[in-house]
């Protein structure tokens, strides 16, 4: 099984109440595919710059993702920079330099079209729609997005929602997508939009899935220090499809298997906020996976 | 088994985007009595003015609270009114008129000091103290407090929160009680000040609670439309002391009473916002509290 990743590939300056780190590995992409934690091939498209390190690339490559889909062209990389208020969720953008980025063309990789999975991180929905156009009928497609679409290219948005089979938002993003104050109102409304699961992620709340079949809340594994925040929810879509691939499952499993992936997704995020971007997610091994999933279901079972 | 609860009786103005509605019953004691729905004798400590309408005084007994411990003084009752925002979650208080509670020196009928359940609602934590100064060991003593006096009266706080074995407040409120960010922090260091159980409540997303051996997260239910959500959070506490009352559970119980106390205060709370003021609590009966019940053992299980 692989997985096929269209996102971001980027530098992430990162500021907190008590360290600023410049210029970190950062991006949709690099974020999902390390999450991944090995569970699949994870099949990179993005582009860089020139200025980007062929370390970070390796450094992707020795977790396991293919990154001959990353293409380098001439200008400078993607660059965020945020600082974090003192409570470590809110955070002000201070530079988002698309460089590169701006002019992302994403190009499907011949042998990769017939990739049975495909995660389309957050960019532009005419990108999204023009991924998924090059793809050969993939068992599972998941999307992502963010108040910028919602708000300026609805109708290219719910063009390509039309066609996915997961939506991963943020509960804000849940409401301004479909005007529904109730998240059950919310859930039902982006299932007449087309994707059959939805999740709402809420940050330190956890996530909720809306499925098939039945409703799931998982809760944030409760964290002793936030460090950086920064790539949770990328990481938790990693971690996500990463148990869905590893299963085999596709857009008519049932529930369960979606339902192991939301606690895979809530595993693996917890990790994130624990180190400077991605950091925190190289700390896991089998061992600390498996603690903290036990913690997870404990905190859990009624 | 009975349980004494000891706070405000009140009228609430309150102002949605949609509706307004003025001096209905409220008050901390009058929600959590009737959230206790029947499982103890719920015995109401408070005080109220002669504006008071016996009508709601009926009301209360008319659902099993026992409310001779209210007495009526000349003067005007508590009445509060506030405005919620567009969110039904934000509010601004327009207006505290304590009125005869400003002067409230709660007493304890001489047979209800043996009551077995102790709960102290948010009152100025020297009357708490009081109250179970004046109580017979009771097996069990919860408290709920709120920022007004962690920031004003400390040491009285302090005082009382060694001596009770339950805490109740919101996700803020515990963190500006313990002046840390992480709640795994935080509970502990409120077990350090007392309370062995503390429950953090967090609204829309569910309520935590922090063991002798466990911690419980339990999601909120869904609601399809949210009317008003005052008295939330002592409903909530009524469904809890309730479940615990009913169950026999003191101090040292296991885990395993206290989580299911958890799951009723999380159900009995859900249908508070459903109505005005105590009205959404009056429409609770046995199907639809088991229907409840079960959707969020659903929502739960991993």
């Amino acid at each position: 099984m692989s997985i096929v990743v269209v996102g971001s590939v980027a530098y992430d300056t990162v500021e907190t109440p008590r360290e600023k780190r410049e210029r970190q590995l950062g991006g949709s992409a690099s974020f999902f595919s390390i999450a991944t934690l090995g569970r699949s091939t994870v099949r990179c498209v993005g582009v860089v710059g020139d200025d980007f390190l062929q370390d970070d690339l390796d450094l992707l490559a020795a977790h396991g993702a293919d990154v001959s889909g990353i293409k380098r062209v001439a200008g400078k990389s993607f660059h965020w920079s945020g600082r974090y208020h003192d409570d470590m969720i809110e955070r002000d953008t201070l530079a988002t330099e698309l460089g590169v980025f701006a002019d992302f063309q994403p190009e499907i990789p011949a042998d990769w079209k017939t990739s049975e999975y495909l995660f389309l991180a957050n960019i532009h929905p005419s990108l999204q729609s023009h991924v998924l156009d090059e793809m050969h009928e993939p068992r599972l497609v998941a999307l992502d997005t963010m108040n910028l679409w919602i708000e300026t290219t609805p109708d290219e948005l719910k063009a390509i929602l039309a066609r996915v089979d997961v939506l991963l938002v943020n509960d804000s993003e849940a409401r301004l997508l479909t005007g529904k104050r109730s998240l059950a109102h919310a859930a039902a409304a982006i299932r007449e939009m087309g994707p059959q699961r939805v999740i709402v992620k809420k940050g330190e709340h956890g996530a909720l899935y809306f499925g098939a079949d039945s409703v799931l809340a998982v809760p944030a594994i409760i964290l002793d220090d936030v460090i950086d925040p920064t790539g949770a929810g990328d990481c938790f879509a990693g971690g996500f499809m990463g148990s869905l691939a590893k299963a085999g499952a596709d857009r008519t499993s049932g529930d369960e298997v979606f339902r192991q992936a939301m606690l895979d997704g809530t595993v693996t995020a917890s990790f994130c906020p624990e180190g400077f971007n991605v950091e925190g997610l190289l700390k896991i091994d089998e061992a600390a996976y498996e603690a903290r999933m036990a913690t997870l279901k404990s905190m859990m079972v009624p």
